[in-house]
């Protein structure tokens, strides 16, 4: 199934100059919903995972399906304050100033596996971060996956030596 | 299973003198997370549903698996700003100032069957927004669903005459 024709690309969006990838069709075509998820969890097949991280917002979508058909946890990465008990935070660069994602420290127990979901990766900081809190938490990255790379933000520099798959390359 | 065991109580969040309802501990309980998802999808059995419209963020943990194992598509009812393409919003108030949402212009089919899915009802606002903005696009709302309901806060009082069905009442 060819699933770049169910993203839209959407011009000067969120502002000018930037081609946003619009994963709206895709979910809402079952079809390529379901093959999506099939692409984005057979290449952890024969890797033990005991937990899905997913990233807030998109990747709640494709992270809930995945610990759904495959029996995970699943362990929301979440924006500043938005997680109500206690919490690691963790702050990375953006073009103007920071961002800051949390993760509740009861989340992971010690050596777990973790394989890390969202939608798409760009400069790869929040995902840096999500790495970040899952070793402080001394649980262990299996993977990391994404629908869309990027390829040109060169965010998978960001965590060489650590499992990574995408579906959809730009 | 009594899936309350699951929801943990955090006082003064998000501001004193709410008691939030914390879901973490189910989402990380894969089995208590696959028997909330079933008693969440059990109620519209022999209705035909299209699609799920799933409220962010959380509903969206929810809406993406329920979307994936029913084979339903995956629609997202987004805070103000996030969704790139031709919209419709609606805002509804709050006990300060109101709050908006959107939805994809192109993202239901007129009389497509959509079932409603977010994590809690609390006041209602965000779910009747959810109804007009259905409606709006001539689709019709099958039902709605949610994990937890606060019932003291009458929110379902919004969607009378609406099949609305809540796994979790306090």
């Amino acid at each position: 199934m060819d699933l770049k024709k169910y993203i839209r690309d959407v011009p000067d969006f969120p502002k000018k100059g930037i081609i946003f990838k619009d994963i709206t069709p895709l979910l809402q075509d079952s079809g390529a919903f379901q093959y999506s998820l099939q692409a984005m969890t057979s290449p952890w097949k024969g890797i033990k995972i005991d937990s899905v991280l997913a990233i807030e917002s998109r990747g709640f979508i494709f992270g809930g399906a995945m610990a759904a058909q495959n029996d995970w946890k699943f362990i929301p990465l979440r924006k500043e304050g938005k997680l109500p008990y206690h919490k690691l935070s963790e702050s990375y660069s953006l073009e103007y100033g920071t961002n800051t994602v949390e993760i509740h420290k009861d989340a992971l127990q010690k050596g777990e596996n973790v394989l890390i979901v969202d939608d798409l990766l760009a400069t790869g900081g929040t995902i840096k971060a999500g790495i970040n809190l899952v070793e402080k938490l001394e649980a262990n990255v299996a993977g990391i996956v994404a629908l869309i790379e990027l390829t040109f933000l060169e965010g998978k520099k960001q965590f060489q030596g650590y499992e990574f798959c995408s579906i959809l390359k730009y």
